[in-house]
């Protein structure tokens, strides 16, 4: 039980390793009839392709989509829909290194303990490379939600301790094209500039940065997610901290909170012309598990990238202390090109659960059958 | 798919309203041989009964577990552990009211989207009281995994804004005894009397409040815990967003290491005698999913209770804006019976994870079956 | 991973042994809003009582169905539905004996392999009592199966060597009023007086019997059942193996078609009126795993109760040969009493399948969602 | 929720359409440490590879597995094994025609209406070339069962209505190269030529055949399997009927042992040495869904290759009565070719169950871990 399926009825199962002869995903309980070519797979891809600002990698991917099944005449058949990118530049050199020690910050230790051995190349199967199957299986779970109205935008809201300004404001007052543009994917300018200066200090120092990924989906229609252990938000918090270098999940306003009084923190239901709405949203989208037809807010907290070009002191395979110092490509920070990473694993999810609510009526059942 | 089952292996299914005739949980795929009584599952519920203190509901029931199947000879057989508790303190008139309105910050609203009706009895399913269940099921993973030497321990770190100091301190520095004997569930005395001050204060105001649990789990085998999708701490996120209330989920640092570097960060392996031991526990023993072998770390965020006696706007079913003042017995603060609930959800997560693990590595597998 | 739960969306969790405190199921995963109290139940479970022939078990059980969850004002709230069976003619003593020893054709030797001991008593977690938890299930899948038009029908079609006449004829030319009413539930008096004879022999023999229960569906739509390993007719086959003492399953002509022609297998379509109809049903009603409209038919081949008086060779716990003779309540054949829990996993598998397959195209979910 | 993964542990996951790109397969959960290679898998797809004999298609394809993860240094990781096989040969012209009516026999029909269109090259996802990724799991299940001293044998039973003698003598009586070598797959120089000759006159009658397969399982040890919906010979007879094609499953005596009396049909337990026996084997290796440590039987009967070049009654997608007659490359029996492939199920449905059995027993976890 590796554990590399997620879902219940749009299920993702993806492999690979970094420095294997690809990454690929297979999607599973797409529905059928859905437009798609690898075009709208590519287009998010691009979003996580390394090298493209100097805060990245400098490792030169394509990161080429190619899908093998489960498209015919352009549509989606409702059968499995496998795609892979081939890796092209696999430098494995570079890591042969590091078959012998334990990077600080890294997976190398536990993998160890977990199967007896590890591909050390390049983090082998706990590469940041993993989430490509992620992110082009979010692609097609995004594309179904737009068709229902429903879209996710994520964006960095934290780079270190820079953050934009009244990060609550609602998505109208968040600037999403800026966001895209810019090479920490805040959506502000100023501030933008604030954390690439910042960035620049941390790899002056031969250090790394972590940060904050907020996302918000607009028009998710109220009723889904399921009231224990499936609560939508339970299911989020799973698949968010199922990405790499997570560390804390919040829904709504979350940590805050935890210290504020629930006269503050109710939202209230009013009616503005036939529909219902809350004056605050504090819940952030979601009450009891259950989606109430506001903003769904999360947010994603990344620890620092551990790979970092100081000294550092470790342990090798065969237990003696020593100090090493990491060579290679890594990003000074992963925070950015993870914008497209937390959209995805929020798209696959939430498609999943409003799948998963078709069922929970009879009345709906009876009209769906007749 | 209501989503009422938990975990893969040690899979626990919790069933029952607040006012039906009972609350219960089935277990399936606890291991046989371990010796157990109700006396086992009794220690558990007790420490979330309500009643215990001012400050949580007056609502008293006895809350005694019954075991119906499961057990023989004084150990468990392998076969599903089936145990119930009945519902004895239900006063259904208290909320004939609410049957016609949404209650700010509750699941009232969510429920009818949903379902198109709604159990309104004392929250119906998204009562606390579902929580019995998980309890229940809490004590025998923990009794199961004490017998493997591991030990899990929660306790209240926050009630509103007043925190115990240094929360990160080493479990051993951390007074459990204080914390299962105070009406706060603070391992400290002195903060424990500012948080039963402060919540006097909320219970003055007609408001609630909401507070930080924080969780450790000690002597977790490294290697616990699957590379991917069912990383151990996203399972744990899952399980601990899961319980009514928790708007947020970190493990080790979580919300800190997002604006901390990655030299700060990054926990360094030395050697302890023959042991592999971390100089720091940052990541609070997980590193890309999977547990390093030091003390697991986890804090969930709890929201203050919705239901205040404060007049508060909202909407009836007709869709109608009106004023409710809500009545009944409604605890100021749900964090300190919440403490057990933590620990019970932590210990069937992992004791799942460490059931899955055994099949990781074919030597092992081989040495199982010679 | 006991594995006591089955379906992925309609699920099913059973509990209880034959002399424990009494046998329950959990429905979880029931749509909300349908009509449903303890008769819809009983009724079922009476179909299933002990002592109703001389040739079921003396055992007198009432098996009278408490109904313990997720139902509010007479209907089903989405939540789930616990229900339980108290054990009241439990006579332990009578199994006291066989704690020590292996009984041939039961799974005694096998827990004892397994789990390391058993609770031995009337058989435990083994005991057709188990099925109770099934049928109660059943009994809500067909209900709501019956609101979508969908009914389910199973029959004896042969004790031992005693087969109905042309037991391929349309279900319209079956008298399940017949099979309903009496002992051995055949739709065919005359056959079930031969049959009546034969058992009555095999109780002089101190012998036993099996049979085939035959099990029809009739209305499903077409489209039901996922195309590879979820297939409507592989599911249904490990929901009908599942069952104790249940040895080989067959859809539509089954083992027939193993020594047939295609030219004589393929069914034709044809038009009649606005409908599309097969001329001929051998494939019984699924093509490709996925139901074609026409009747569902398949197959449940049981062994001959194990429990027989004669003298029997076997070996004890401490591995010692030695000849046993059982003593105690044993039904001469189970055939009778299993029609109903036949038809009760059908009717939670179909049900299942159909609430799976509401997922499967992009237009019908926009049409639920608008 | 298409239903394209099948088992807990280890866990595959099959994608492709006969005229798509390709055929794969995503294996999840294989522990790691097994030594694996390309030609491991490839002895297995030889043996189902078409145009081996004159009754198989001629379509040539030569069917080479490529491994694209999970292997580093010739072991496998623990993490997914990804594998594919290139589709080289089609000749989608060939399929225009079916694209407007529906074949009787073949799940043309059942697709359409559950998912409003298909791709209607060669069958698509219902093709037989499904099964290349259940082969190339079968092939990695079967090599890690070996490495537990596990081995399982399939071999034809029956063509059409040409039986080998005696097809319950013991597997030792069988000559597995025998049938391994001939174009029939049967385990009996003689039998196969008389059904190679009945094939030759099916083939001039422009018909098909169906058959039985064997399948044996020895050195199993007693208590895998569990006890209730997840028993052994359960979840065999659901991998067997997700196989296209398979319309019956027995366990050992199956179908006969419902005309059986107990007295005959009860295996007796002996003592052989230090070892538990039984006297016969009727059960097939199944007692309450659990392995007693004998070998292991099962058969699938399959209907009649579908496609036959006779003139055949169907009806259009206009829904028009018309007469078709097939052309293109088809088999006129599958059975020979399928061999494998029920070969592969079985090992990949046992090597599920043994891992998942590994958490029985509380003291067997313990010296897990110790």
């Amino acid at each position: 039980m590796s554990g590399s399926t997620f879902g219940n009825i749009f299920k993702i199962t993806t492999w690979g390793e970094s420095h294997g002869s690809g990454i690929g995903v297979v999607v599973d309980g797409c529905p059928a009839g859905l437009a798609l070519n690898e075009m709208d797979i590519q287009s998010f891809l691009d979003r996580r392709k390394p090298g493209s600002s100097r805060f990245t990698t400098q490792r030169k991917e394509s990161d080429n989509v190619e899908i093998l099944s489960g498209i015919f005449e352009g549509k989606t058949t409702g059968t499995p829909i496998s795609m892979v990118v081939q890796n092209t530049a696999q430098r494995s050199a570079d890591y042969s290194e590091i078959a012998s020690y334990y990077r600080p910050g890294h997976a190398d230790y536990t993998f160890d303990q977990k199967y007896g051995f590890r591909d050390y190349r390049g983090g082998g199967r706990s590469s940041g490379r993993e989430t490509i199957g992620r992110v082009a299986a979010g692609a097609i779970a995004s594309k179904l939600l737009l068709e229902l109205g429903i879209t996710i935008s994520a964006y960095t809201q934290a780079i270190g301790p820079i953050e934009i300004p009244n990060p609550e404001r609602p998505l109208n007052c968040i600037d999403i094209d800026e966001a895209r543009n810019n090479p920490t994917g805040m959506p502000d300018k100023d501030t933008s500039r604030k954390a690439e200066a910042y960035l620049k200090e941390c790899m002056e120092k031969l250090d790394s940065a972590g940060g904050i990924i907020a996302c918000r989906v607009v028009n998710l229609p109220a009723g889904i997610g399921e009231p224990v252990f499936e609560k939508l938000d339970a299911n989020l918090a799973k698949a968010i901290l199922s990405i790499g270098a997570v560390k804390a999940f919040e829904i709504g306003d979350g940590i805050k909170a935890a210290s504020a009084n629930g006269s503050s923190n109710n939202d209230h239901f009013r009616i503005n012309g036939s529909s219902v709405i809350k004056t605050t949203n504090h819940a952030g989208g979601v009450l009891g598990g259950i989606s109430d037809g506001s903003e769904l807010i999360l947010r994603a907290y990344f620890k620092p990238t551990p790979s970092i070009f100081q000294k550092q002191d470790t342990i090798n395979k065969n237990g003696e202390e020593i100090t090493i110092q990491i060579k290679g490509r890594h990003d000074p920070i992963i925070v950015p090109r993870a914008v497209v990473v937390v959209e995805s694993m929020t798209a696959v999810t939430v498609l999943d659960m409003l799948l998963q609510n078709m069922t929970a009526r009879v009345d709906k059942i009876k009209n769906f059958y007749s």
